[in-house]
């Protein structure tokens, strides 16, 4: 059965995009429109009752939220080496990452245009978008200083967190981040628009 | 060699403190005082340069991130049998769980105290801390219909998803939601405080 993924431009489903194009996985994608609501119509709600992207519709049952999606494409799919499956400590170290992105990145990016999730308030929503610019250079900094090891995310291997890291920094690119600032991102970021996957996908999801 | 663990009463790092317990883990538990800001010290941020907690520092180097620090346990402790290890889907499953409780649930609750993160405004900082109890109550709600399976989070196999949804129901009691509407959460709740891990370590976090 091939699997159904349910994505919308600009979100965090770009991450497993990527890596289902990357893994060659047999499935076919359904694209949301945020701004009309897709993701609150009952149909959809029926597949995620968080009325987010990305879900997956796998044989077995629906999955959401992106690390535990990215993780369970790697262990799907072992030939194609996308995590350190075989060394307890170094999964952690990535799933570290990309729990932090998922937690803190995504969430700093997030008080730009859904403020409103947290505040009913106008005013305050304003508030949380002029801070935004300022705490994605923080997690930049932190990305370029003290997790991106070079010339991926863990290293030598290439894994899921690179899909990831990808999906935050275009994110850092129109929230107003210097990326002169940083080098190391940047020429990351360079180096995943060469690969195939991103290549498909990324236009699909606004980026050219 | 014993693991060091950093915690703070009243944080996340109580689902991994749980956890560390009921392992029986050789580990050392060292408190942090967050408002006299002990996460920010220098000694502190070459643990953790992201200034939180927990972080849990082993033999082959140091981790944070709850769900990473909860999959690492699980994995390497096998024998507890804290995670559904050999099924993927399942294991992707509780992963989820895990990532929303980071992404969202933690995310909400920190908007009470913790809302100068994302706006510098005294004003619209309040205004955040007025809709806490609002989505942790939506929170609570998906948990109660959607997530917990019962009488564990995945069913009858206690897992490490359980020692999180204690703490993120110990924050909901404090931020305001009407448990009596929650009889599963509540008796999950209740069921956890029996376990002897939790009644030994709940104390050292605030909750008695």
């Amino acid at each position: 059965m091939s699997m159904r993924f349910y994505y919308a431009p600009l979100s965090c489903a770009l991450a497993t995009h990527i890596v289902l194009e990357h893994i060659g996985a047999d499935y076919e994608a359904e694209k949301l429109n945020l701004r009309e609501n897709d993701q609150n119509t009952p149909g959809y709600l029926a597949i995620n009752p968080k009325g987010r992207v990305p879900a997956l519709v796998t044989e077995q049952g629906i999955l959401t939220e992106t690390p535990a999606l990215l993780m369970y494409l790697a262990q799907t799919y072992p030939e194609a080496k996308l995590a350190p499956l075989d060394d307890i400590f170094s999964l952690a170290q990535m799933q570290s990452i990309n729990s932090w992105f998922c937690s803190t990145v995504h969430v700093n990016h997030a008080h730009g245009a859904r403020g409103r999730r947290w505040s009913d308030d106008l005013d305050a929503q304003k508030t949380m978008k002029d801070k935004v610019a300022q705490n994605m250079t923080d997690s930049a900094t932190l990305i370029e200083g003290e997790i991106l090891r070079g010339p991926w995310v863990m290293g030598d291997q290439f894994t899921v967190a690179d899909a990831y890291l990808f999906t935050m920094v275009s994110w850092m690119k129109v929230d107003g981040v210097d990326m002169s600032q940083f080098p190391r991102l940047s020429d990351h970021y360079k180096r995943m628009l060469d690969i195939p996957a991103v290549k498909k996908v990324a236009p699909l999801h606004g980026i050219q």
